[in-house]
């Protein structure tokens, strides 16, 4: 694989953000030539996903662990378009410490310019009551080790 | 609703299709300015849960009696190519008296010119063993009543 | 088609709103067996197009006379889930008389419970020159007329 | 990135075969909890477009070249489900020679096990005439050279 498709950490002066690729499909993309801003959806998905793995914490675990995290907020602003076979990264980073919500900021990027900036709210749930409940402390823990929690 | 718009059986020498409509998004095209070629496969299952909800047979509730219906074969041949804004008509019917599987033929039209043509097996399990079964006799009948197995 | 699946006109306080119908596949759903939070964005895309169909502007003749409206702003918020095989409906209205965008608000419903609610700004942009331009007069005038303008 | 999702060649008997990755996300899965049928369809695309670009022919320049590829026949068997953060890989060869059409065939397995099988059938076109057209034949070396033709 190309060097420019592996993830990697990214230094800020706020702290660190993680960083995923994508390459842009047929799929992602609609007549307007440019990628459907349906499209990126799931490559937020992805970016959280894989940053939470990154420091340890595999979703489906902790969903066997009966945490569940759904969606509950969606933002997206769409700077400038981009383009079929382009490599996107997606930067995560946290906005604030978790409580009963956790808030991702994404920028998404083709080299370094930003092409669209989202805000991705979840909310952890106790999977047997279906209630809203605190964010484990070990999670905590370790996005602050990782320096992802920054505004 | 304009009435182009309307789902309704269609009249074959060989017996009856039902059709219903879809009207091509932004979200079904790609770069090429016309429907990208996975976005036809929600169409067709659309298609084949209106047709079976036509003649009485609910998927969901189908589901809750513990039928299962997977597909295991998916076959399309794209003969040209749809286009943003159009009213898309997918026609359906069954190949041959269902057994284990049943056999769903689908031609997808815009006005009379035929775009699309798919042909989709799916498979009875039942949900509590995971175990291939026979179509439910009541199926059988429905689908024969309704003239819609013919080759 | 039955009847609850037929687009129509909502009467508010505030004015109108267009509501059309879409029925959840598997498609849209995910593992959790409810519609996938990216599941949404097509509808809401086929609600504002179909909205403005009804008042008389099809968005590919816009396009055809050099008008884009490219979506530079998504939020959606999730209340409740939706599930499988429900009849959903999108309400879409004007949030303020258009400039060089247009905010929509969407309202996504299940009977009477709101599931999802969603702003989608667009900005019209002229197709030649790529730069912003106003919102078309006949467009606001036709909006008004149609009470589609509330806050 | 962890090596399990390097893409990379897999030798066999009949020649080789160009694996790539992807990592189940729950944009890809359907309310039983399994990847949709349809999902599959993008993972197809991703895999012939990495598999041609490992061998120097890049898809986007082949189109700025003057050549278009659309998909003309497409065949899914459906062995065994996928499941949400499995990693799956997706393994390309070339069927026969290539003439005016190009016949890929995919086996995507998670681990060794095998849980859907693909034929995809693409045409060569002339983007200037929009007629059929041969498969130029530096393609069909580069093909041969990395012994990706076997049936």
């Amino acid at each position: 694989m190309e060097k420019k498709l592996m993830p990697h950490w990214v230094e800020l002066d706020s702290g660190r953000a993680f960083s995923i690729k994508h390459r842009v499909r047929y799929a992602d993309t609609d007549r307007m030539d440019v990628v459907y801003h349906g499209s990126y959806v799931p490559m937020l998905e992805a970016a959280r996903v894989e940053t939470l793995r990154e420091i340890g914490w595999v979703y489906s675990e902790m969903e066997q662990n009966g945490i569940m995290l759904p969606v509950i907020d969606l933002n997206l602003k769409y700077h400038k378009p981009a383009k079929y076979d382009q490599i996107l990264s997606v930067e995560s980073h946290i906005v604030s410490t978790p409580t009963a919500k956790i808030h991702f900021k994404f920028y998404i990027k083709h080299e370094s310019e930003l092409l669209v900036s989202a805000d991705v709210v979840l909310a952890f749930v106790d999977s047997a009551t279906g209630r809203a409940r605190r964010a484990p402390a070990e999670l905590i823990s370790a996005l602050e080790k990782a320096k992802l929690i920054h505004g």
